[in-house]
């Protein structure tokens, strides 16, 4: 198995189901794409392509990740946190949110 | 093929074999670790995990792929924009280096 | 006068009092502080001072901003928002800071 | 004096007046419309506008930074680096160069 998970999961926390089938379906159909064009810098790199295009390809790739991760964001703000707001435990979620807004905005 | 390369390829333009066996078989398997992480990304939507585990994760693929982008970049201002100034030529070459720059911040 | 505003202003969306007097105090404490770094740039820019100097510099100014900037974000988020969520009128609000998010992040 | 510089500055690396006149009127003037946008945002604050318009004006201000350090990088690789370059001295050069990238466009 060859993914790696860099971050501590907290499995206890489902997410009440928000994303439909619909939406899990092009996720990760972008997903999938984004893996093709990872393997095809690699071919670049064996190939020994020209620099400046294989730069051209990882902007490319982040840009198609920077999509998927505002999606992402979009959704948790939609769901989860306007949940937690309803019930009046917005504080620590909003807390959370910026946090992983502030990480995500760096990479 | 799953490759999708999005950029126009400029295949005249080779370059002069800067790169040793040994980097790009480092630089290989850091995008075989970035092509796993993204096959993780989409398990944890598959498996409605938690959105803000899954942008965190996200946001990790974003700055292995910013890294692999500034190995990239040094490498060729070593390489082709360091040879380019000497034989004269820099202007060409560093007006390509501004753009891809720009291109690969925003990204 | 030499406050040039680029965006359409919309006084009739006054928040609602949301900044303590001091939260202000301190924004506009930092504010001066970097206005007073961009008169240093300028400054160092009139007296020829080393490129990479100056860069350095303004790659402070534009870090100090951003963290402006994000307090603002969750002032924005812990108030308006939440209010707005709570009067179930959170959807358009939401919009409004998905796009200004990305437009942050992207600056 | 209000500058405050938060960087070790390094007088005897003077550049060899590689920027004309006209280029650093040019300069100080965006950046003297910069330390305007920047007032303006002190105002904005006081007067307890918008969130999200105070925000949109953070970004631009952060945009137009960034611009003017574009600048000032391509200059300082057309001037500086070039001429590290072809003295074949360029290798410290462009570490500091890449050193400079990256900060710079975490900013």
């Amino acid at each position: 198995m060859d993914e790696k998970l860099t971050i501590p999961l907290t499995p206890e926390k489902t997410p009440a189901k928000m994303r439909s089938e619909e939406d899990k379906k092009l996720l990760i159909q972008r997903l999938k794409r984004v893996e093709g064009q990872v393997r095809g810098i690699q071919k670049m790199i064996e190939e020994d392509r020209y620099c400046v295009d294989i730069l051209v390809q990882v902007s490319a790739v982040n840009a198609a990740l920077k999509k998927v991760g505002y999606t992402l964001l979009e959704d948790h703000t939609r769901g989860c946190v306007t949940n937690a707001v309803k019930q009046g435990e917005g504080e620590e979620t909003i807390n959370e949110l910026m946090k992983v807004i502030q990480q995500f905005s760096k990479s």
